[in-house]
């Protein structure tokens, strides 16, 4: 057992996750939880997730050998504030949200001499959030980046690094700066697009009634899954990550505006060539295994 | 039986799954079937598809009661000019292609007098393409638009009607101009974001090695789905949809503008809100039966 004790501050989608696989694989002695929500406090212990719900962060964290804070990026500094007097000598505090130099930021102040602060980001998730939608394998050859601190001690990294392979996920390292670029690309700005897109669509919808939905399986669909995503994460990411997202998505419009260029002037070359590349990143992901090869991702149609 | 013969003409993942399908239903006599490759008619015959292959598309259409053209839009006109002469009187022309006002265009010059051109577009397909992609369920629950031209006959449309019914999907009737709108925004625009997104990120590739592909679970493999779909279609698409399509981008780029400047500014209500919109037609798609309710589409994550 690597931990004895580990406490989830937020009790959403990841934080349920991380309690469901922590269980399968018997992986801590006890999970405290704590929601600033009475209600999502109230599911928690009607649902069995965590093995103690406390009504407070203190009561969470007290003895926990490891604290993560499972709350949007833009709470995490008054959250670390909030639970550093009642912080176990020697704790290990972690984080699982989707940016990190502002993360970083903003909980490094609040960490006490002796504690050891290890920023982490599970890359997995579902349209779905809140206590009910996590579920054990969430994590299960996913990756988890660890983005250690300066003098961030190698041991508790080290004990971090297996617990989250414990937990199923693949960890890599890496530093906070190159995290956010990455992330940019592979994660916020295909947010943002696809974000877009459905405004776009939601806007005609008022013209056309329900023809976008109906219709919807022609390509559209698979902008809206990750365009449900959870608003109030979504809006912290933007907001803190903004350096990074603003860059990549000046080289999207570039990229867009080039395409757009060659639908007007008839350049057909120029868009089959460009179709062509990009086929092959497709081949890249199914062979790394983050992807299903089925059609249509395996979804079953139902008969009529 | 509706159709004692059906011939198909291009024997790619459309024309396959309708043989596929209309083999499930008995629905036909016989299906004869025609590729301008070789080596795609070779492997059409060493999997079973269509009752004979044949190495021209005038036989293939001879005796034909429903001929339907399954080549690249831009492919469209010159097919239907070559199979002109040794159509069956009284037969039906359709097509399945994802353009109408271009494809009618191309191809009504060319229907024989006595001849019936019903054009078509079953909204279904998987990022897979050609003669071994195809399987029978493709279309249940799917949509099939029905475009009939001036003086197109009631009896025949109804006809065609039932076909695609029988072959598992849903049939509507639109205008053409209707049509072009309604998949530019549901799937042209799509495709070219998507399209783009990829693009840029593999440009990053180069300098990020392989992590676009290694953390692509974050948000960017959807795109890359949509974005693995055969170039010369999506050419001829955007070649032929150029003016719709066109006015979806301007509408797309002004609202990324928008939300862009949001995050410039440090505007976290506007995404918030704007967040929260696109939730609820997430919600509209799932409860009109055209995705799945399972977290990331059912996807299997499969264990270390």
């Amino acid at each position: 057992m690597i931990y004895n004790k580990v406490a989830l501050i937020g009790l959403g989608l990841i934080a349920s996750s991380i309690f469901w696989s922590a269980k399968r694989g018997g992986l801590v002695g006890q999970v405290s939880g704590y929601a600033r929500s009475a209600a999502t406090r109230d599911t928690a212990r009607r649902i069995g997730l965590c093995d103690v719900v406390c009504d407070t962060a203190a009561d969470a964290v007290a003895d926990a050998d490891l604290v993560i804070l499972c709350v949007p990026v833009g709470a995490m500094g008054a959250v670390a504030e909030e639970i550093r007097p009642f912080l176990k000598p020697g704790a290990v505090i972690s984080d699982v949200g989707s940016v990190k130099k502002a993360v970083i930021e903003a909980v490094q102040p609040h960490i006490p001499e002796g504690a050891h602060f290890i920023p982490a980001h599970p890359l997995a998730g579902t349209e779905h959030s809140g206590p009910e939608s996590g579920f054990a394998e969430l994590f299960d050859n996913r990756w988890c980046l660890l983005v250690p601190v300066e003098g961030s001690d190698p041991a508790k990294v080290a004990e971090l690094r297996a617990f989250w392979e414990a937990l199923g996920a693949n960890v890599e390292e890496m530093d906070a700066e190159h995290h956010d670029l990455v992330l940019a690309v592979t994660s916020h700005t295909p947010h943002l697009i696809a974000y877009t897109m459905v405004g776009v669509a939601d806007d005609l919808r008022r013209v056309t009634d329900s023809e976008v939905i109906k219709y919807s399986a022609a390509g559209f669909r698979d902008f809206t899954r990750i365009a449900a995503s959870d608003p109030t994460m979504w809006r912290d990411v933007f907001m803190t990550n903004k350096e990074a997202t603003l860059e990549i998505l000046g080289r999207f419009t570039e990229e867009l505006f080039a395409l757009q260029r060659a639908i007007r002037t008839g350049d057909g070359d120029l868009l089959f060539d460009y179709f062509t590349r990009t086929r092959a990143i497709r081949r890249g992901i199914i062979d790394a295994g983050q992807d299903t090869d089925a059609p249509n991702f395996g979804r079953a149609a139902g008969r009529k």
